[in-house]
């Protein structure tokens, strides 16, 4: 009989709405504003409900407006999945046992770009902050993937960004996968060939602190390049690739029908240029 | 005058303890418990003197426990910079004009693992959730690469914790990058080619529906892969590297004796093969 009445009294609160997920979950995107007790008897009565409806895990997305509910949300038992500048992600877990839920995103994405003129002269940048800032070292220009956008075309963006110099996207040379501190995320970072369409340098102002093209005797021969085994090793593969004794990754548009999904498979350039095939014409 | 006693009461007011970052940053982690209004004041105070020293970005990073300690930074003009199951990073931007804060990890990484045996059988799995449940698909052993994994790694890992198999990485044959809609990111899947090593297959009983060794045949013979232009083209690639007609990339060791970083660099195994470099010896 008890039990009776306090689902009964849970069947009259209001419950939040919240839409299904292809795992068994359910997604809430909260938007309106509401006091934190009213949310905490809607969020009770909520997972009463999913837990009867045999749902596993529960993602509520709060955005940073109602920053008042999420401590609500904490004290039932959510913890926090991933956040944007906008918004906080608060997962929980129904079952008893280990919850199956996807991780957060785990990697940054970034290029670093060769580019090389007919003199053999390669296009470098002083940066006006990070690790090199006031050191006087000249790299190759490098930048963050952003989210949505493919590598071949953030690899262009970079380098027209640091230098103004337009390029067309040859190849990925090569990538690394490291794992550094920046709280505990890895990085992949893509070594990317380039081939320079415009040749007039006019650096960007807030981010690089000079650009120019130099003479590959002198970049070579700069103290920190000649302590880099990296550099040296990346700098071998990209001479390699313009002596054509290199092939990279080129990338290929193929859609998956099946779930929807389109994207650039990267494939080796030798045997792409071997294997024409119907549909598959690149545009980048 | 009156301006001079609002600077000393600031300087009586505590101070959040921060460590300076290599950008003009600085960083404070928060561990101790306190009053809602007590942090206010602190932070209130801090953001002054950090206005004084003509710092930038100010992080602060909440532990979950300290969640109500979240709404009095947003309060000040914190906003989300990322969020892990266990704290919450805010972020700050004192100077005028557009921050210019590194972004949030942007991508999910993951491997799918091409296992051949002698019978030119493939290894392939049916997955218990997602968009293939229960509608009886047979594919390559799939999964997450983990914060710090190697890619290498992860592709040996994933395919042992599916079907049992032990296997030995032998390249990364292509990769695609796809911009889904897990909540905006974009994802990085990396198609490795794996040799068998046992071939006991056992599944894995939490995520696996069904695993085994397939004849090439009737993996082909599948509705889902003849409607799929990514798979067909992705086992063009596999069995060209069977046929030893395509070079994927191999992982090779390279450290950056300047970061202090180190990682592994994927070069074409082609190359890698021609010219052997002191130093440059493989073990994954």
């Amino acid at each position: 009989m008890e039990k009776i009445l306090v689902e009964n009294e849970l069947q009259q609160a209001k419950l939040l709405a919240a839409i299904n997920d292809d795992h068994d979950g359910v997604i809430v995107e909260l938007s309106e504003h509401m006091h934190t007790e009213d949310f905490a008897s809607m969020l009770k009565a909520s997972i009463v409900q999913w837990r009867k409806q045999g749902k596993r895990g529960v993602w509520i997305k709060v955005p940073i407006e109602l920053v008042n509910l999420v401590e609500v949300a904490v004290k039932e038992g959510f913890w926090y999945h991933h956040a944007e500048p906008k918004y906080l992600m608060l997962i929980y877990w129904i079952p008893e046992g280990t919850h199956t839920l996807p991780a957060n995103a785990s990697h940054r994405v970034s290029i670093a770009a060769f580019v090389m003129n007919e003199k053999r002269e390669v296009l470098v940048v002083q940066e006006k902050s990070g690790i090199f800032r006031g050191k006087g070292v000249w790299k190759f220009p490098t930048g963050s993937v952003d989210e949505g956008e493919d590598i071949c075309v953030a690899a262009v963006r970079e380098v027209k960004e640091e230098t103004d110099i337009e390029t067309k996207f040859v190849e990925v040379l090569a990538f690394r996968q490291s794992h550094r501190a920046f709280f505990g995320k890895s990085d992949l970072s893509f070594i990317c060939l380039l081939q320079p369409l415009s040749f007039e340098v006019e650096k960007q102002e807030s981010e690089i602190e000079a650009a120019q093209w130099m003479p590959l005797d002198e970049y070579v021969a700069q103290p920190y390049f000649q302590k880099s085994d990296l550099s040296k090793y990346m700098l071998d593969i990209c001479l390699a690739k313009v002596d054509k004794k290199y092939s990279g990754c080129y990338p290929v548009p193929v859609t998956s029908n099946i779930s929807d999904e389109s994207g650039l498979l990267y494939v080796n350039n030798r045997y792409l240029r071997k294997t024409a095939r119907p549909g598959l014409h690149v545009s980048v």
